[in-house]
Formats: C-alpha cells, structure tokens, sequence
C-alpha cells in the first residue's frame, strides 16, 4: 500500500477503503507517511467529499490513535455535550454541574477560542488557578471523586485528531463536513461516554448560516456517535445573536454563575435546561425531555447545581471560594459603553461582528497564537427585537488599552441592525433531534 | 498575504493573482510556506485547475527562482527540443548533434526515466565516462565551445521545479496540463533559449490517450512559451508503439549511433528529421521545414552529426572512440529470445507493456531511487504490421538475472496483439503545429 495510491484514488472521487485510511492516519503518527501527503489527502477529501464509509473509518483510526478515558469501576452513565461553536456560549459551565448533580457523569473534553467563536478552555482559564490540563490520570480521578472534569485535550487521547486538525488550519480544510464529523466523534469516543448532546448552532455566529445544514450535520454526527455506541441526540439552536449577554472568558463565567444562582438571562437558561434535560433522559436521570429540564430546573434553583460547580473548582486546582468568585474574577482597566446610534428596533444582534469586536479588545483569537486577555470582552445591556432610543447604551466594552478599543468600535456598526417595528419573533431553540 | 488563504481561493475554484502565486512559490523556497500548504495548494489547482493567467504566473514564478543560463557573447540561435514522454524515444541524442553540426546552438536540459517512460540522462550516461552533471559554469563552456551540451537539472536553474516536482510525485498532482505545462516551460525559459520545437505524444506508452487532448497541450505549450519570448512549434507524434527497435538505455545510444551514421531504423529517422527540421527553421538555418528537413538528412548522411556527436562525448568527459563506442557500450550478461505465440500480423505492440518490461528487466525506474541497469533492455524484431509466423522471434530481452527476465515476461503477452489481415496504417508524424 502507497499513499500516493490512496491520494489518487480520493483525488479522483473514488472510495478510500478503511484499511487505506487506516494506513494514512497511522503512518502520519508514525512519521513514515509526511504532512504533505496528508495535506493533498486533505484537499482531496474536501473537495471530493467522504463517504459515510470513509467518514467512519477516519473516525475510527483517530479514536485508535491514543488511549481512551478508562474508567471501569463507575457504573454510572457518562454524558457529555459538545457544540458546534458560537459567540457568548457558556453553557457547557451551566449544564455540566446540573447534570453532574443528578448523578450522570460528565468527562468533558473541550476546546479553545478560534476566530470569532469563544472556547469553553479559555473561559474555565479565567477562573484564578484553574487548571484544564490535567493528566489522563487526574482526568479519571476527578471523574470518579466528583462525577466531572473540564479538561482541554492531552497528549495521550486522540493524538491523530490534533495533528489533522493543525493541517487542516494551515491548509483550508477545516470547512468540511465529513472532516468535522468525524474530528467531533472521535474526540468525544475516546472520552468513555454512553451518551452525547449535540447543539449545532446556525446563523450569523455559527458556521453554518442554513439551518437544513445544519439539520444534516446533526444527523450525520448522530449517526457517527451511534456507530461508536454512543446514543445521541441534538439540539438545533440560533446563533444569529451571542448567547446570553456577556462574551468574553471573566464576563462569561460571571455569567455562568449568576444562572446557576437562577439569575441567569433568559435565552442561555432556556437553551441549558433543553441541554441538560436531554443529557438527563440519555443518562437515565429523566424518563423524557421534559421531566429532564424539570429535573434540571430544580437542580439549578435549589442550588446543588452551584455547589457542583464549586466541586469543579476545588477539584481542579482553583483556590477561589465560591462565594466570593464573581469579585476575583479578572477585571479589565477600562469599560467603554456605546450608544446606540438611532431610534427603532434592534432588528439584528449579529454575533460574527460582536465576536469579531470581542476578539478585538483581546478576549480571542485571531491566530492560533494569540494571548488572550481574561478580562475583555462585551456586556450586552439589548438584545433582538428590543426598543432603543438614540444614545441608550447597547453594550459595555471592556478593555485595557485604547487601541483595542478602537478595533473592536471598527466592528459594532455592522453589529446592530435596526427597523421601524418589532422584528418577527426567532426562537432559539429550533428542533430536537434523535430524542 | 497568507499562505491559507491563497489555499482557500483556489479551493473554492477562484483565481489566484499572479502576487499570490509568486509568494506561496517564492516563500516555499525561503521555507517560510511548508511543504503541507503547498501540496494542499496543488491538489486544489489538480482539480480546480489554472487559468492561462495562473499558469503564467506559476511559469514565471518558477524561471525567477534560480538562475538563467547566460550566453551574451553567442549570437548564434538557441533551439531546444522536448519530449512529453515516451518508450524508446533516443530522438534527442539524434536530433542535438544535426541541429548543432548546422551552426544552431542546443543547450538540452534533460530528465531521467520514470515509470515506463525512458529519459535521456540515462541513456547518456550509458556512455562510459560521460557526464551529465556538469555546472552552469561548464555547460556554458561547453555550449560555446561544441554549440551543444546535454545535460541534467543544476542546483542554481529552477530550483522551485525541482521541489515542486517532488511534491506533485509524493502528492498525485503530476498529471495536470497546467502545472506540466508550468514545469516544461519553466524549465526551457531558463535555458536562455530563442526557441523551442516540442515532440507530443499521444498513444500507449504516452501519458495522453487522445490526440485532440494532446493537441490543446501543444497549443498551450506553444502560447506559454510564447510569453517568454520563445519561439515554439509543435509536431504531434503516435507513441503507442515503441520509437525504433530499442528499448533501455545501452541499446538505445548504439541505435542513435547506428541513425547518425545512416543506418537508423525508418520511423526514428522520420521523426528525428522532423524534428531536427523544425529546428533548423526556427534557429535560422532553413527556409522552411522541407528545406530543414532536407539540410537535417544532408547532416545525417555526410556524417557532420556524428562528428558532432564525437565532440559531444569528448566535451563532456567520455574517453570512448566513437569509431568503438558500439563495441564499449555495457553488455546484459544473457539474451532471451521471445517468440511469437501466433500466426497472424502484429495488430499493436503496445509501448507501456514494452516499457513495463524494460523496467522490469532493470532498463528503468519504478521507484525514484531504484538504480538503473545501462546494459538491460529489449530490442523489437518486429513491429506493427508485421507478418509473423508462430515461434518467430519478436524481441530479444537484454538481462542479468533470472528474477528479472521472468519479471519482464510477464508483460510481454500484453504487449502483443495479432489480427487476422494487415492492421490499418497509423502515421508516426499526426500534425505538424506553429510552424
């Protein structure tokens, strides 16, 4: 077998069989088979496409590629959830306590900031010595004392995921379909779980702006999780506004907290009780959906939920009492607050320009490098379909330096959309698939 | 500018500015731009394809990226020729010294054999003592002192070609008319030629199957180095039987010997005029192709070529006699003869199965590291059209080991095929274009 002969094959639009995929991932790893053969494999995947066949079969060699979380003695169900990315979504630090609380297990495996899109990593980092990178080890430890673990990935799960992944970033290939089912599958095989939720967002902030694609991508990761024996189910959610009001890592953990003190806004507690209630029935907490976000409510409002998340806390490294951590959170030097620049409707909130506008003042990414800056981001005083006057501030901008400020102003013109009258209602939560 | 997004562009089947292919080609060679970005690059421009304006820009990219060969003080005109690829086609070592012994410089860069295909630096260095690795500094010498000087690709001429052309090997992306066009031109223009007559094959044992296919690459060909101020022409020839009787790389230089002393086979000496005659046009020395023709043939019969051919071998580094040169060529150490299975008219005697077995017998390269053996080869004893009786030797296989002949054999059933009555007429010389 030659992976010149492999590359043909999928060059032209043929089938790769597993044993060739196979071949490919494992050599990579190996170093026999060179990052530029896997990149042109790459192109040709994208461009051509993968079969259902060929997507597993990627999958499978990325899940056989490392170890997997292993975790023999817990009898419990293991859920996780895992989103398709956005702006201003925390959710992953809601639901994860919630569910924990009621007794299913969440080994959650999460990823960084990129683009304008925030990352669940950089958000649990903003939290005074918390630390994400635990060893597998310490990773099952936790699990088992506490019943969760937010971790970034490590070097022993899924190590082919990684190196695909930063090919793929380099070469333009991160787009595809087929390529994002089986990073996701792969990624969440290799963390032991009997069940995942999956939120694929469409809109604006989302990198999917159609929701029958993202209807078909939802199906296309069901199916994958199932073959790997994992039941899941999906949430189809808009992101064509941020989620909640803060975007930012401090702001957004702030936020996190203050919902599971049941002060949270409405839109994150209506999109984490369909989470968390779906993660509930998977996990056999819940006989349907709906007694699972019952469930969820109350674990939220009676505050064992907060409590779980101060386990979290203690479990990973952070000092930080629960109690005082809204105020050791980072705090950035300076708050800008923008006005709105005319009378109406606020007829769009479009979260690519404030995540872009977020990044701006140093809350993400816009190379794989970048430092990010705890404190910065955006509070967002409205949202879609409320009324402003001309002047009513629209948003807090929190920041160091004048520079960033200035770049991150650049992008709020195109933020905010306004009309005449009310804009037709959009609901957040679209369709529940697989449940 | 960078890299990923060029990458991007061309993926999504947009045009790449000339600055953008200049970068990814110029930063490729600083290795600032990774191999992976460029073989991603390439299989997006397999399938995508370029533009004449890409192509161009690709052409350039690759002449500006070494050094160009220098000759201020000839006035004399610089012609060269180049085949697209074939299976006993020694034309070059034919057609250099006629060109060269009528005042027409030829400064030849050549390759090597690849797959079944041969190359013309093998076939040189068949020749006891004969160099093809001279430096710009001696081809030059030479070129000013003989007028002619064949030799391989230098460190300081296109380096970009030579990395490139590495990676579309590992990558599956060779077979592509613009960046094969790209390559060729690219290649010549740093000759510091004034014109270029260009052999393209269409049959078997070439890489193209079709003669309309092979057509356009001529015209592309010809406008590509056009644009570098080469004056070109193109003679679309049939390769789907081996050119002359020989086939490997001892044998071959004693058939182009054997043709410049008058003695050649029919079909080389037609396609060696041919060629040697739209040179002579383009260089200057004849009116028109029949009267290059015919100056080409004078050159042939009164033995000025093979004086040509002596300073050839003289000037770089051989000590062989030409008056002995067929006697110091390497010999195989046995010969098979190999009969024919029937009776009947050879119907086709197909230049891949020929040059599939010419490999076999150690005459070529099926990996690029695999050494060549000078002395292995098969010479045909009949050819299309032939009447052949049952047991009449067809081909005598040149070869050291056992393993190898029975390699070899096990292409010859395919490479023969009979029929009842004569097989129709196929013209060598298909069309004649630019001239």
């Amino acid at each position: 077998m030659r992976a010149v002969d492999i590359i043909r094959k999928k060059r032209d639009g043929q089938e790769n069989t597993r044993e060739e995929i196979q071949f490919l991932i494992q050599r990579h790893l190996d170093s026999v088979v060179p990052d530029y053969q896997i990149a042109a494999w790459l192109m040709a995947a994208f461009i051509r496409g993968l079969s259902d066949n060929e997507m597993s079969a990627l999958t499978r060699a990325m899940v056989e590629s490392g170890k997997t979380v292993q975790l023999p003695s817990m009898t419990l169900v293991k859920v996780d959830k895992h989103s398709t990315g956005g702006v201003g979504d925390k959710t992953s630090l809601v639901v994860a306590p919630i569910v924990a609380a009621a007794g299913v297990v969440v080994p959650m495996i999460s990823g960084r900031a990129l683009g304008h899109t925030g990352g669940t990593l950089d958000k649990l980092e903003a939290i005074p010595g918390f630390r994400t990178d635990l060893s597998l080890e310490e990773f099952q430890a936790a699990l088992r004392e506490y019943g969760l673990a937010l971790i970034g990935q490590t070097a022993e799960l899924n190590p082919a995921d990684r190196r695909l992944y930063a090919l793929r970033d380099a070469t333009a290939t991160v787009e595809s379909i087929p390529l994002i089912v089986a990073s996701i599958i792969s990624k969440k095989a290799v963390e032991g779980i009997d069940a995942l939720v999956l939120d694929v967002k469409t809109g604006y902030g989302a990198f999917i702006q159609e929701q029958g694609a993202s209807r078909q991508l939802a199906l296309r990761l069901i199916n994958a999780a199932q073959e790997f024996g994992i039941r899941a189910a999906a949430v189809l959610s808009d992101m064509s506004q941020p989620l909640g009001n803060a975007v930012g890592n401090s702001l957004e953990v702030a936020e996190a907290v203050r919902t599971l003190q049941g002060k949270g806004p409405e839109d994150l507690v209506e999109l984490s009780l369909e989470i968390a209630g779906l993660m509930l029935v998977l996990g056999g907490a819940a006989e349907s959906h709906d007694a699972g976000k019952e469930l969820a409510r109350r674990k939220m409002e009676t505050g064992v939920a907060l409590e779980k998340f101060a386990d979290l806390l203690f479990s990973q490294g952070s000092v930080a009492d629960i109690r005082r951590l809204l105020d050791e959170l980072p705090r950035s030097r300076h708050v800008y607050e923008y006005g709105s620049p005319r009378e109406g409707y606020l007829a769009e909130c479009r979260a690519d320009q404030i995540g872009w506008a977020s990044v701006a003042l140093g809350a993400g990414r816009d190379r794989k490098e970048a430092k990010i800056n705890a404190a910065a981001g955006i509070e967002l005083l409205k949202k879609r379909g409320a009324p402003v006057r001309e002047g009513d501030a629209l948003a807090l901008l929190h920041y160091d330096e004048a520079g960033a400020l200035e770049r991150a102003l650049g992008f709020l013109p195109a933020a905010f959309e306004f009309s005449e009258t009310p804009p037709p209602p959009r609901p957040l939560v679209q369709e529940i698939l697989g449940c």
